[in-house]
């Protein structure tokens, strides 16, 4: 049996890893072997892109007004101030006219937990897009509670592909490497064999693709005369995904 | 809480993994939020490189008989039927008089807990030459136990360097992936562009170096006319660790 409780601020890095003991757990063929809950209560709330998320909301229930009364609004926040309507709750069911578009049949609430101060919000597929501040407001005729939440999306990179290009110069061999699928943008740094910072010789592109999700190509020209030692060092700060290429070029030219 | 208790016979990947959940709660400075216990029953038993490990090995306590007739004998098992010393107590204190020279310094059980039922040892600084199977003899004048256990040392591979060599031919480049640090030896194959398996194209070295881990060399030949895709891919069986390396050379020789 696996319980994770925890109930302090922690670093993306942290909730990604308790997000993650459950896929390694399953992964490895524990699942049937344990039992896993986990309860994270904390703040940015670290998204896989594509996987759903609960952005989590809770108010005191109020036995004496009757919960017809309850309002539930989600909205994006938005620096100018004009929010944007995420799910619209009351008269007991969803109000979606306002609905922005880009959420459309991606939201739910669960109005069997309204009535026990639950009044979280589960966003599907998550994607780039999606990253921001969002605000939860519950109110009735009496009062009203708010409370926020920052959203991050985050994708680890692929598997990079290493391209050894020996068709642009005769006595100069151009590496490069790419890679995609991940988000935000990443570090990229180039290291030679005595592990200095070489990232000043070499050329990185980062674009995105119609996902909204990094494609990253990395360049560095090698002089193509004996031993040459590089190393490529691409870091995703969210997730803490460290990817470390080591190459070399042997040539008796 | 994280809590592990597993009592079923288990792939050597789930032993490892549940025996790293611990280390991944720790490297992700978890490890002040959460309590681990775990309790694997299971053989073989997988032990890392330079780890220590204990060998388990508990039996009946007799509250009749006084514990200085208790005898603990630790042996390393061989076919030839002819067993190691390992470890030996009786008279309430270790013997070592003829503990093989290969363990000198590097067992150690517990007095303490011999009266209890236990006589697990523990092996310290684990190296290749320990995997084998191991009996713990357990007696007094009246009866005795013995108790088997296979013990399996497990290192990861590190970071392939691919090195490229053009200095051996004039339209050919030759692709050399080498990593160390290994055990026990590894799967290694390619593969090229549509999946197709081409390990027969390649060459191969596994070597071990003189702590008995592996190094590997594996070489292919590629023609730099073009553009040609492969990918390395190399599986360490006892630890499922996959190291998926693609790498293309483009030329317009």
């Amino acid at each position: 049996m696996i319980t994770v409780r925890i109930e302090t601020p922690l670093h993306p890095f942290q909730m990604y890893i308790i997000k993650h003991l459950d896929r390694v757990c399953d992964y490895a063929g524990l699942k049937k072997f344990l039992q896993f809950s986990s309860t994270v209560v904390s703040s940015p709330l670290i998204a896989l892109y594509g996987d759903d998320v609960i952005l989590s909301c809770t108010f005191p229930p109020k036995p004496n007004s009757g919960k017809q009364r309850v309002t539930i609004n989600w909205q994006r926040n938005n620096p100018s101030g004009l929010g944007r309507v995420i799910h619209s709750y009351y008269y007991q069911r969803d109000q979606l006219d306002l609905q922005d578009e880009a959420y459309r049949n991606r939201t739910q609430i669960f109005p069997e937990e309204v009535r026990k101060g639950n009044a979280s919000l589960k966003l599907m597929r998550v994607r780039p897009e999606d990253e921001g501040s969002y605000t939860c407001y519950v109110g009735n005729e009496q009062d009203h509670v708010e409370h926020s939440t920052d959203l991050v999306v985050s994708a680890p990179y692929k598997e990079p592909r290493l391209t050894f290009d020996l068709s642009s110069h005769t006595d100069h061999v151009l590496l490069i490497f790419t890679t995609s699928g991940g988000y935000p943008a990443a570090a990229v740094r180039w290291q030679n064999e005595t592990g200095s910072d070489i990232t000043g010789e070499s050329n990185t592109i980062q674009s995105t693709d119609r996902k909204g999700l990094f494609e990253i190509r990395s360049e560095m020209v090698v002089s193509a005369v004996g031993i040459v030692n590089y190393t490529f060092v691409l870091d995703h700060g969210v997730l803490q995904q460290r990817i470390t290429r080591p190459v070399s070029v042997a040539s008796s030219k």
